[in-house]
C-alpha cells in the first residue's frame, strides 16, 4: 500500500505535462541567480520585470479602490487628479463591498460591460457581458474552456507548431491529444490550410475526435498577424469540420505599426455573415498582461464566447463558480483593455533558428540534453541569460530555435546582443564547425 | 457529427458537478435582484458585500505597491503613515518588477518567508518557505492539490459530511470519488473514528482506493473546532492507513473567545514526535478570505506541505507554473496574515437544522425539488433571504438543514430574524403540521 501523494501514485496526466517556459532552463537560471549570478530573464513576456514601468493612470484608480478611506480625505487629491478619482468612485460603485467582496463568479456585471464595449468598438459589432468571463489572467480561461472540452485521450485539440506550452500542458493535464499543425517558417510562419487538413487526416485516421483548432494571432512565439484571408480560411475550415475555434488573441495590442493589422476572429467572422456567423463556436482570449499594459501580476483577463449554446455556458459558469470569483483588482484593470490607446513600439518575442553543428548535437546526446536545451543551457551558464528552447514550442525535426523576449531596457539590449554574440562564436568554435551559425 | 462545444459533448465530469454555493438558489436570488428585489445573499461567506468595513492597514500598504510613483510624492506623507510607507516599501523590495510582474509560480519568495514566520510562531515549530505554494485563494490550491492526486474514479477522497461544497465539486471534476463520513450532529459535529474506519472498509469492498482524508477544521458549514485528541485520532488513522490528510484551517482565526481553542493539524502532528510526525503527510490550507480581513475578493491562499516528497513538490510547481503565477496583490495580503490580532467576534455560519413537515415534502416532490430546496426557495422568493440548502453540503436521510452566514449587520438582524421567523411560520402553517417547528 503506497502512501496518499508519492510520485508513482500522482496522477499521470499531472506526470505528463511539460512547460518548457518554466523548465529545466527556468530552474536552473533560478538556482543561478540564488548563487549571486546576474540573470537576465527573458523566458517570460513579464516587461515590469525588466524595468517597463506600469501605466500611471489604471494604477492610481486601483490604488484609490484598495484604500476607498482615502476619498473622504480632505487631502485625497493632492495626491489623485480628479479624473482618477471620478474613475474609482465609478468602479467602486460597480462592486458590492469593493475590492474585498467575492463577485460574481464570471466577474462584475459592469465590468464585463464595459469589456463588451471594447469588443464592440474594437469589432463593429456589439458584443454580449452575459458571453464575457472575467479570469485570472488568459491562461486560466485557457485552461477552464479546454478542461470543459477534453473527454479522453481520443478528443484532440488542433495546436499550432510553434506553440506557446501552455497549450501543450494544459492538454496533457486534461488528459486529451494534441494534434499539431506546422506553421510555415519560410512563408512568414503562415497557415496552410492543405497542411492542416492533413493533420487532421492523420489524426482521425488514428481514432482521434477533432474537438476544436486554436490560433495564436498575433503569434507567440513568432510574432505574425494572420491575414484576413487566412483567418476567413480557418473559419471556413472550423464551419465545415465543426470545430470550435479557440482564439488566443492576446497579443493584438503589441503589433508593429507598419506591420499587418491586427483583425480579430470575432470580426472575421461577423462579417462573412450567416450561416458561418451563427454557427461557427469560437472563444477568444484577451489579458492585461501584454499590449500597453504588460499587469502580469494583476492576473486580468476574459475569454469572449460566440455560437456557444446557452446550456454549455451554464455548464462553464458551474465550474467558474467552484473558485467563487476572480481577482476583483485584476478585474479593474481588465475595464481598462480599451481606455488606453498609446501604440506599442513593438512585438514581445524573437524566436531566431539557431544552426548546431553535428559536434554539438552529439555533445547533447552524451550529456542527455535536447540539442537546444543544451545550447539554452550553455548561454544561461556563460552570460546569465534565460531564453527558452526551441523545443518548448515545438518545431520540425533537425531545426532549432530559441525564444527571447525583446524586453530588457533599450540601453541594455547592446551589451547583451554583444555578450549573446561572443557567446556564440565560441560555442560554434568549440564544436569546430565552421559553417555553423546563427541568425541572431 | 456533432460541434465542438455542445452540451452533449462536454467533458462528463464537468456535467457532473454539483455545486450548491452558487447552485439553484444562487441563480434565482440574482434574477431576483435584478427584477429588482432586495435580496439578503447569506449564501456564501463574503463578509464585505454585507457591510463589513476592510482593515485600514493592509488596504493602505497594497494601495501604495499599486501606485509607488506616490512614494516620490511630497505630500504622500499627508494621505499615508510612515508605517504604512515602510511596509509598502519594503513589499516592493520583495518584488522584482513591483506588482505588475508575474512573481514565481509558488508566489513571492520573500512572502513566502513572511508566511513561514506566521506558521512557525503559531505552531511554535519552523516553516519551510520553499514548502508553501500561494495561491489565488484557498479553492485553488484545494483544486491543485485534488488534481495532482486523483487518477480516476478508483481513487476516493475521504470528506465529512456536512461538508463545503468545494470538495464534492471538485472531486467530481477531477473524476475521483468522494468517501463521506459523517459529523454527529448530537456530539457537536464531533468526528467519531470508528465511523471512519467503517467508511473505509464499505469503500475498499467496493474497489475505491482510499488517498487522501479532508478535514475541515474549524468546520464548514458548522463551525465546531476539533479537539488535540480528536486531532491526534485523526493523524494515527492516516498514518495506519497511509492517506495525505488534507487541513482546510480557513477558519482558524474565525472562532468564538470563549469556545474550544484552534489547534493546528501540522502542531499536532509535530507535537506527536517521530515516526508519525516525520511520516504522516499534511498539506494545510489557509486563506486571506476569512478570519479578520474577509479579503475575499483579493484572491489570496497558500497551502504548506508536511512530509510530501521533493518529487511530488517538483510535480505541483510544475503545474502551477502552466498559469504563471498566482496574482501579487493577493500575495501582499497572504503576508499580513500573521500580523493582525484582534479578536473576532464569531463563526462565519449558522447551519440550524430544519424540521419539515411530511406535506411539505410531498409538495417539494410535486415540484422535482429536494425539500430543502423547496424550503429555500420559498424562504427567497417570501423574504428575499438567499440561504443555501443542507443538502449540498450532505446530510443524513430525512434529516434537513440550511446554511446562513451571519455576516449582515448587527443593526440589521433583527429584522432579518424577524422576516424569517414570519415566513417559517406561515409555511408550517400552509403545511398544516403543527408540530412541525424549525430550530431557527
Amino acid at each position: 500500500m503506497s502512501k496518499g501523494l508519492e510520485f508513482e501514485t500522482l496522477n499521470e496526466n499531472v506526470k505528463k505535462v511539460q512547460y518548457a517556459v518554466r523548465g529545466e532552463l527556468y530552474l536552473r537560471a533560478s538556482e543561478l541567480q540564488k548563487e549571486g549570478k546576474k540573470i537576465i530573464f527573458t523566458n517570460v513576456g513579464n516587461p515590469h520585470a525588466l524595468g517597463q514601468k506600469p501605466l500611471t493612470f489604471p494604477r492610481q484608480v486601483v490604488a484609490l479602490c484598495q484604500a476607498p478611506f482615502l476619498l473622504d480625505d480632505p487631502n485625497v487629491e493632492l495626491l489623485f487628479p480628479a479624473d482618477v478619482i471620478a474613475r474609482a468612485k465609478h468602479y467602486l460603485s460597480l462592486t458590492s463591498g469593493g475590492l474585498g467582496a467575492y463577485s460574481d463568479s464570471r466577474g462584475l456585471p459592469g465590468i464585463r460591460k464595459e469589456v463588451a464595449e471594447f469588443i464592440g468598438r474594437r469589432d463593429g459589432y456589439p458584443s454580449d457581458p452575459e458571453l464575457i468571463f472575467l479570469t485570472d489572467g488568459a491562461s486560466k480561461g485557457v485552461m477552464q474552456i479546454l478542461n470543459a472540452t477534453i473527454r479522453g485521450e481520443s478528443d484532440g485539440i488542433l495546436v499550432p507548431v510553434p506553440q506557446y506550452p501552455l497549450y501543450s500542458a494544459t492538454i496533457s493535464l486534461c488528459g486529451g491529444s494534441l494534434v499539431p499543425y506546422y506553421l510555415e517558417e519560410t512563408a512568414n510562419w503562415g497557415l496552410d490550410v492543405n497542411q492542416l487538413r492533413q493533420s487532421v487526416s492523420k489524426a482521425r485516421s488514428n481514432g482521434i475526435t477533432i474537438r476544436a483548432m486554436v490560433i495564436i494571432n498575433p503569434g507567440n512565439p513568432t510574432g505574425q498577424c494572420l491575414s484576413v484571408a487566412n483567418l476567413r480560411e480557418i473559419l471556413h475550415f472550423c464551419y465545415q469540420e465543426k470545430l470550435v475555434l479557440l482564439g488566443d488573441e492576446v497579443y493584438q495590442q503589441n503589433i508593429y505599426q507598419d506591420a499587418r493589422p491586427f483583425i480579430s476572429a470575432r470580426k472575421t467572422l461577423l462579417d462573412m455573415g450567416p450561416p458561418m456567423s451563427q454557427e461557427v463556436q469560437l472563444v477568444s482570449f484577451h489579458t492585461v498582461s501584454k499590449g500597453y499594459w504588460g499587469e502580469c501580476g494583476q492576473r486580468g483577463g476574459y475569454f469572449e464566447m460566440t455560437n456557444i449554446p446557452p446550456k454549455v455556458v451554464d455548464e462553464i459558469y458551474k465550474v467558474a463558480s467552484i473558485s467563487l470569483s476572480p481577482n476583483v483588482p485584476g478585474q479593474i484593470f481588465s475595464s481598462h483593455l480599451g481606455l488606453t490607446r498609446q501604440p506599442v513600439s513593438g512585438a514581445m518575442y524573437s524566436f531566431p533558428q539557431i544552426r548546431l553543428p553535428p559536434k554539438a548535437i552529439e555533445a547533447a546526446k552524451r550529456a542527455g540534453k535536447v540539442p537546444d536545451v543544451f545550447y539554452c543551457l550553455k548561454l544561461l551558464e556563460a552570460t546569465g541569460i534565460s531564453t527558452v528552447p526551441g523545443s518548448g514550442f515545438g518545431q520540425k525535426e533537425g531545426v532549432f530555435h530559441l525564444r527571447t523576449t525583446i524586453l530588457p531596457a533599450e540601453e541594455d539590449m547592446p551589451a547583451i546582443m554583444e555578450s549573446f554574440k561572443k557567446f556564440n562564436d565560441e560555442f560554434m568554435e568549440q564544436y569546430e564547425d565552421h559553417r555553423g551559425y546563427s541568425r541572431m
